[in-house]
Order: C-alpha cells, then sequence, then structure tokens
C-alpha cells in the first residue's frame, strides 16, 4: 500500500504552532518520523487557521525539503494553495485533491498535466456524496474521462470514495458501498486508475478511532484498495497493514515480518 | 458471524488433561466463557491421544449439556466419533467436517440428513487442497451437489475454502484464493450455503498469530463470510469481529459498540 502520512496538517496542535511560530525544527521532525514509520508519500496542509495559506504551503513545502525529497501530497481546498504547493514540490508532488464535479475537474486536471504529477479525485460533486457505489461510480468515470481530455495518464489519478463517519445516523450503509467501488474501479481500464482514501474519516467522532481505523482499512485493503491517507505514527495501523500486504502475497513471511518491511 | 468456539480441543493441554482425568469443571468453565465472550457454537474435539474417542466425545458432549443448550460443533475425522456426539448433542448440532470427496460426502450427507443437523465441508479432497478458488469451487459444487441429492438444506451447509499457513513456502497466493472463493460460494445459489473457516491454521508456526489471525479475519468478513472456527477468549480478534461487523452494516454504532454487542 502506497501509505500517505497525515501528520504534517495544521489542523493537528504541534502543527499548527509551528507553522504560526515558523518553527522548522517540529516540521523537519515530524518528515522524518513519518517516513521512518514507513510513509511513502508525506500530506502537506497548512489548516484551516493559517492567515497567509499560500505563503505557510511554501514554507512547508521547503522547510519538509531540507530532509527528503520524498514525494508530496499538496493538501487543501483553495487551487492557488495546491498550485504554490505544487510548484515547489517538484513532479514528484501529489495534488490532494480535486473534487469530482465538472468545473472543479476543468481547472485540476491540466494543473495536474501541467506539472506531470498524480492527482486524488474524490467521488464528490455538487449534488454531495452519491449514496452507494453506483453514485461514486459515475463520478469515477467522469473523472476518468476529464484525465484522458486532459492527457493525464490513468495511473496518475487515485480515486479516493469518500467515506463518511460510521457513527451518521442512517448511514451505515457506506462502508460497503466504498469498499465496492473500491472494486469496480479496477474494472475500468487496463492498467486501471489507483484508488485511495482518506481513512480517518471514517472513524471521526467515535469512541475507538484507533480500533476503527485499522479495522476498515485491512477490510479496503482486501477489496483492492491502492493507497490510504493514515497517520503512520499509529504502530498498531502500520502492523495491520503490514500483515494485510502478507496475506495478499504483496511480501513474504518471515518470522520478522513486521520490522522487515519497514524502512 | 456465527462464532464456533474453537477451544474445547483436546489438543489443548487443559482440556485434554480434563479428559483423561474426567474433570468437568474445567469442560464446564470453557463452554460458559467462549459463550460469555460471544461464541455461538461451541466446537466440541477429543483431540489426537483419547483412547477412547467416542466414550470421550460422549462424556464431552453430556458435560457441555450440563450448562448449555448451544450448538455444538462436534468435530472428529472419525465418522463413529461423530455420529456418537451429533447423538447426543440433539438437533441444534453441527457435523465438523466432511471433505469434499464423494466418497466421504456420501456417507456424511445422509448423516446430516438423518439429524437435521448443519454440517461443513472442506474443499479437500483426494487430490489435496486445490492450488486457486477455480479448483475450490469444483469441489464446492460437488458438496452443494451431494446435499441436494442428499435432501439436506443449502442453508444448512458451511463450505470451509481451506486455508493454509502463510508462512508455507510458495503457498502465499493461497489467502487471495480463499478470499475469491468465500466470494464466490455466494454466487452459487440464492439462498447460497454458508461458508465458514478453521481460521488459526492461517497462522500456524508463525511469530505473529493473534495479528495474523484477527488481520485475515477482517480480509475474510470483508469478503462475506458467514461464520469462523476462533479462540472466542482472544479479545483483540472479537473487537476486530465486533468492528468489522460495524461496518458490514449489520449492527448499528453507539459509543458502548464492543461491549453492547457482546452477550
Amino acid at each position: 500500500m502506497i501509505v500517505i502520512g497525515e501528520r504534517l496538517n495544521g489542523m493537528f496542535k504541534d502543527v499548527g504552532k509551528a507553522i504560526v511560530e515558523g518553527d522548522p525544527a517540529v516540521i523537519r521532525d515530524l518528515a522524518q518520523r513519518q517516513l521512518d514509520a514507513g510513509a511513502n508519500v508525506l500530506d502537506v496542509n497548512v489548516g484551516p487557521t493559517a492567515e497567509d495559506a499560500v505563503g505557510a504551503m511554501k514554507w512547508l513545502v521547503e522547510t519538509i525539503r531540507e530532509v527528503t525529497e520524498a514525494p508530496l501530497a499538496i493538501d487543501s481546498t483553495k487551487f492557488d494553495v495546491v498550485r504554490a504547493g505544487v510548484e515547489r514540490a517538484g513532479p514528484t508532488s501529489m495534488i490532494n485533491s480535486t473534487p469530482g464535479d465538472e468545473a472543479r475537474l476543468d481547472r485540476y486536471m491540466p494543473l495536474a498535466a501541467e506539472f506531470g504529477c498524480d492527482i486524488i479525485a474524490l467521488t464528490i460533486d455538487e449534488k454531495g456524496i452519491p449514496r452507494d457505489a453506483n453514485g461514486r461510480m459515475e463520478i469515477a468515470m467522469r473523472i476518468v474521462e476529464k484525465a484522458m481530455l486532459n492527457g493525464v495518464d490513468l495511473e496518475r489519478i487515485y480515486i479516493d470514495p469518500v467515506i463518511i463517519p460510521c457513527n451518521v445516523p442512517d448511514a451505515g450503509h457506506h462502508p460497503g458501498e466504498v469498499l465496492e467501488t473500491i472494486r469496480q474501479v479496477k474494472l475500468i481500464s487496463d492498467p486501471p486508475p489507483k484508488t485511495t482514501l482518506g481513512l480517518s474519516n471514517v472513524s471521526q467522532g467515535t469512541s475507538e478511532r484507533h480500533l476503527i481505523n485499522r479495522t476498515y482499512l485491512v477490510m479496503c485493503l482486501a477489496a483492492g484498495l491502492d493507497s490510504a491517507i493514515v497517520d503512520p505514527l499509529d504502530t498498531e495501523l502500520m502492523n495491520a497493514v503490514t500483515t494485510a500486504e502478507l496475506l495478499m502475497n504483496q511480501s513474504v513471511y518471515c518470522d520478522d515480518f513486521l520490522r522487515a518491511h519497514r524502512r
């Protein structure tokens, strides 16, 4: 699984404070620790409170680039913040993310083409999050169409079927519909688009966040999920990922497999 | 998930000793503790060392029946031991198990019909364990055919796709093939046969038995597994099951869901 580390996000208190104070040590340390724990990509999000979001993104990316050339997922709902991040992160960066409506796809796909970078596209549009896998697949097909029109390779597309918290009333069918979407995306083309998931949302507001996160991630991996945005510092979650990969025949057993498959 | 508790097995030292010494307290206690932990069915196996296996099975079943009328899975490779157990356990019992070859199906299916009990049938025959899901499905179809010929309802059939340890060289594809078999069995008929799995075998001889067991069980539940033979006293495994059931929309979230969905 391609592990996108979620911790460099201004929403977290330590990161938010480091951005405000311009303290690079906290940022460098979190970058390195996530990579050591098995992250392949680092998500970078300035959070909701930064006054100069473009400036904060530039500073974050430059600070991280002092310690690693690992791919960065530039995470913002603002186009100019994403553009500023991608410009500085270089060709191994990732756009996180574009919604799946016409207007935004027409804006973000050319950006992905311009920088030759990967892009996460959410199965959500102006009508909101679809109720079932069919609705999600309709948006996924639109995403694929827009990628092709803009010359973005389908292997650069990461479709995120958007999971909602499992404690939302009358929404208990969503985790199953997301699993079904993950399976169906693999049938779109050969090679198919990739899939990813902003995992932590499934447990938002629940009493057992870590347990729900790792249980659902294992279910998604069994359905063929390629990637997820997770906390790589959650050791039990990473152990579950490593074990699921072993059971999916993506690695070979040795008694020390939990450690062997980490950096 | 229908939880079949595996602990009343003479292979375990405490149970083996209790059988030899005719000590009912250990047996009653293990029966009660497994039920309290969430077992729906209790597996009963006299183990490999009992001299009078038929006598030991009768004693075990009668001892368990002193504390519970819960369904018992009568577990033996010997036909006369299974017959003796099923006779005493009553109509809510389960035959565990018949292999999927013609000769044995012709012997065990009539026994299931005679007692009106459920039966676990393994996708293994005289040629051994198939390499892939297709081979397992061929045997599954034979099991279904023999059930129909003998008037055993398909809902009474539990097909076990037989998992082998994940540390066996060149066998890393088996966990994935078993997942695929679980999915395909659901397409045989409507209503389909049930599926079950002797889970612990997947981790036999490995360094991380509990982690591998619960990770693989969650993957199987995501594929639609109906039942498994597991240790219900493994709290983390049972928490994973409860969480997977929540995520499969088989229960409703409350902050106390881990406790609420236990007896």
